[in-house]
């Protein structure tokens, strides 16, 4: 945890409910959004804590929201409820790049910036990959050394249990209580792995691609169509003797973007060096992405993208609904799986599976 | 119809079928399926003529496929569950191009040089757009003038009613028909709208993009990550005073290729200059077409391609019926409406909205 210099009053036993379980409330925490019982911090205590910068009570919130037990789910709800008017004011950046990118690095030299600017900066994470690796990519205590201690920074690693959807979903949640909690600028990284990059994409208002010198090489291990989602090519690790590369590899890049698909109509996406180590391009990072802003404001497209955005997730979240629904019935997943086989051996059309499948779960 | 010199007998009353509805068999034709009464054909006459290579028989099994009318639909099935066996041995190419690169005269051409080749060939179209304008994209008579003549070929339109993924399916099942009926090279004709694309990427073999001259400036009305898609990219009309043009155009796209994401796996690929007018690139589209399936066919690509298109078809089927089931609840469109609403204005948050529909549907 990186707010424990923000403890407050009450949050004495809010610490040992964190302390008690790591994916719940546990029962002790819960207990204090009944109103009931006195020395307990309502729902309305708990929103006005975070809105006031606890980064304790945020931390804590984003946990309710993660958790996997329902009274903490309809607990972190009903706060992220109580929060939703103040949600919203923030510029949402998605940050991704292939591994070796200098992610990280990055997000330490720019996030310090922002900070040492005033502005409050958030950085999620998502890391699909992690499930397998069972390591978090915050998990690192050496990454984002100095951000992390930063009073205006608050770092929240993702929980990397469970679907890509129910990431996407806490992500985005997230991200709202801490826009909530009066963070300016909110940074999602993202590895290459999966949807993750279209699924960010799908939540933030501004998207970075962080690559190396060298272009073509290194894009071969990115996922198709990366590039038509970055508002922002950076050229990472332009120092030394790469700073002459890294100009040869802006123009390459600047080149293909003139055939492609501008990532946000009415924004011509751009390329440039960067370097966290000389600190060069972060300055003008976060010139770029306010003229963004700007031009997407004047053209209404920004809050245009914000409430597709929100639209799209409310129709994603029905699907993802449906399918839980359909494979938590008895026997639809071997149901499934044996007409699959079915077809692939050719004794069955498509269509003809589909029929027999939806009898089956009618009867 | 273009297959009228095909009559066999017993087709007089298919005929009579054809032209009692559009979209579907009617009861004269339905009842042929019913093996009692005689002069009737059954499935199994009914496959047999198909498989023999009457287009007559062809076309009207389509329009059962096709058809609106359940027991039009059951019949269509029951004879493609029969022709399944005989499906698979084609090379399905799928053709997508801006409006005004000619795909209807390369089509032309390239189809007459198969048809001439003593290859079969069969022209199906995807066009999602035409729901909107009314026409059907290959409605206009003038279009493959010489191919609609040539005995070796059929061409078939789309129906443009319904959904983009009715389309999807049909088309499917329309193409899995023509192999049956021994077409040797199904080519799948489809426009830059919507999804349509990335669906006909997902039932074909091999991609093919039709460009004109000056890449860059038409791409801008193209979707993202076209050229992704592509195994093979055709600067066309590359003829008269646009041919030394071309070549630059072509350049530019090799260029560009490099950069990206190859289509398919072990492939790399390539940007041609053609003109269906002078004759070029014809057949060396083919050869490459060749020289693609060779290669993938020996990496073993080629079938594992085919299969996951098989499993993708099924499940995106799936969540295409449940989500028809679930529209089809009394209210669901409107309450879907009305949370979309109140999660717009800031009432509710996605969670909540998600829990109160389903909480809704259930009672």
């Amino acid at each position: 945890m990186d707010g424990q210099k923000n403890q407050q009053k009450n949050s004495m036993h809010v610490m040992s409910g964190i302390h008690s379980t790591h994916d719940g409330m546990g029962q002790a925490t819960r207990k204090q959004f009944r109103k009931s019982q006195k020395n307990e911090i309502s729902v309305d205590d708990f929103s006005r804590e975070i809105r006031q910068g606890s980064r304790l009570h945020l931390a804590k919130a984003i946990t309710l929201l993660e958790s996997t037990v329902s009274a903490d789910k309809r607990a972190g709800q009903r706060l992220l409820q109580e929060l939703l008017p103040h949600t919203g004011n923030s510029i949402r950046i998605g940050i991704t790049g292939v591994p070796g990118a200098g992610k990280s690095t990055f997000i330490e030299a720019f996030g310090k910036f922002l900070c040492d600017e005033g502005f409050k900066v958030a950085v999620l994470a998502i890391d699909p990959s992690s499930t397998i690796s069972g390591g978090s990519i915050l998990g690192d205590k050496t990454r984002m050394e100095e951000l992390v201690r930063h009073e205006n920074a608050f770092i929240r690693p993702s929980p990397t249990a469970g679907t890509l959807g129910g990431v996407h979903k806490k992500s985005r949640e997230t991200m709202l209580l801490c826009e909530a909690a009066g963070y300016d600028v909110i940074l999602i990284e993202t590895v290459g792995v999966g949807q993750s990059e279209t699924i960010v994409r799908g939540m933030v208002d501004f998207f970075l691609l962080l690559v190396l010198t060298g272009a073509g090489d290194e894009l071969q291990g990115m996922k198709k169509g990366i590039m038509e989602l970055a508002d922002l090519i950076i050229v990472h690790k332009a120092d030394g003797d790469n700073a002459k590369m890294a100009k040869k590899t802006v123009a390459e890049y600047q080149q293909i973007l003139h055939f492609l698909q501008p990532a946000s109509p009415g924004w011509t996406t751009k390329a440039i060096p960067a370097s966290s180590k000389d600190y060069v391009g972060i300055e003008e990072t976060w010139q770029i992405i306010c003229s963004f802003k700007d031009t997407l404001m004047k053209s209404g497209f920004f809050i245009e993208r914000r409430q597709s955005q929100t639209k799209d997730w409310f129709h994603t979240m029905i699907v993802d609904r449906l399918m839980d629904q359909f494979y938590e019935q008895p026997h639809t997943k071997t149901t499934v799986k044996s007409l699959e086989a079915e077809i692939l051996k050719g004794n069955k059309t498509v269509s003809q599976a589909i029929e027999q499948l939806f009898l089956d779960n009618k009867s």
